[in-house]
């Protein structure tokens, strides 16, 4: 079954004191179950789009699994919205790393795993991608133009991964931190050197966000929105380059600014 | 210690080609880790204000407590972060729901606790407040224009409670859920009761976002942006008055319209 990203929603508009009934598009919003090693782990309120990816990001992020070879086998039912790895190793130790937890920002109370998986995951970037200035304003236009679920709905996040060349994976998703574990998942699943990549979202950034693209490896995140004061320390020790509040031909460097060349 | 809500950070601002050294204000992110009879139970990172009320809403949204008469005793050490909070009951059944989790979407794995304390905590609404039409862009206009920290940082969500009269309690978070767990903690510690209140919120209905409006007990929820189609459908199912995108005098009425008086 091909779940749909967006529905229908009979609504009724109001404009001043005029109003009309219409069917507006909603993002749909589906619950994935993850079962890990024949038990319950987690279940993600997500869009149905891009699961493999969002599995394995979601797995990578929690710091349960750090590669491909990690997983024995991977099994997808998206008519009843449940995912099934199973591990070469147990995973009994994630789990008692699980049991201190410290909850993000996101929306108050996301991660579970704040600092013992982080600690394990989060890498430190030396060096990598460089960008001109201008070029920021480009790739987060081009991150925008490409959602056509977000100008349908305007309910979703994006995240993009840019290349050398320019050629764009975006993924997309009503939870922000999905977008990017879908990104996440996209570059274990093709092996790709998010080291020479550049991420542009649409989220804020929060410590959990930086955290996650430290665990991707992208030395560059760009992003619409505005930063966090924990999430900019985070960057300067991780050795990433936040920039916030890309607008038009606008934008804020907040840490490691030596990987944006001036003109 | 009172802890700042906005800090500067040294920032480059590009504008086009050009670029300046400036102090920007940035959010504040503050790690509150609350212990709860004598056990770590969960660190939220948050804005460091309304932290009473922070702790007592989620422990209420969370399903531990119903009322301010099941906290036994409860402190705050704001240098260090932490709330203590002895029950009157131990709270061992609240560990056992905990342990099959589904997890929201806000930010793609917010809610632990999904299901179990859901079905426990969230209410059914029959009639309570209703609302004119044009009252709705006034709300949210208020709403809007009271968040201080929001014009100096663009990094906040804002949850308004607004009664017959029209006086407004805000507050205001980097994390929406705890905008509204801020919200809750100030209903059960002054017993306001919430059926007769509007609830107005800068951030997007996800399902998650619903369920709390209802475990609040609050019927009306106007939101400046775009609900998912689970959060919709939950409102249908609660009895809860759902409105979307209210921007300068439009809006959405997705759920329960029988509340929005018209002309």
């Amino acid at each position: 079954m091909e779940h749909q990203l967006n529905v229908k929603w009979r609504t009724i508009k109001f404009s001043g004191e005029q109003s009309v009934d219409t069917d507006e598009d909603i993002a749909a919003e589906f619950p994935l179950t993850i079962r890990l090693d024949g038990e319950e782990f987690a279940t993600i309120v997500c869009s149905p789009s891009d699961l493999t990816d969002l599995v394995v990001g979601f797995l990578a992020s929690e710091g349960v699994i750090r590669t491909m070879d990690d997983i024995k086998r991977m099994s997808l039912d998206e008519d009843r919205g449940f995912a099934y790895v199973d591990l070469h190793r147990p995973q009994s130790t994630a789990k008692e790393l699980h049991s201190k937890r410290i909850i993000g920002s996101c929306c108050g109370k996301s991660r579970q795993f704040y600092y013992h998986n982080d600690a394990r995951t989060a890498k430190t970037i030396v060096g990598g991608a460089s960008i001109a200035a201008e070029r920021c304003f480009e790739l987060m236009g081009r991150m925008q133009a490409g959602s056509a679920c977000f100008h349908q709905t305007g309910g979703v996040h994006n995240a993009a991964l840019f290349d050398e060349e320019g050629d764009m994976v975006v993924r997309t998703d009503i939870g922000r931190h999905n977008a990017l574990d879908k990104l996440f998942g996209h570059c274990l699943r093709h092996r790709v050197p998010a080291k020479s990549r550049i991420i542009a979202f649409s989220g804020r950034l929060s410590s959990e966000v930086v955290l996650k693209a430290a665990k991707i490896g992208c030395p560059i995140l760009l992003s619409k929105s505005a930063p966090t004061d924990l999430a900019l320390r985070l960057g300067v020790d991780l050795g990433l380059t936040c920039v916030g509040f890309i607008r038009a031909n606008s934008m804020n460097v907040y840490t490691h600014p030596e990987r944006i060349i001036r003109q």
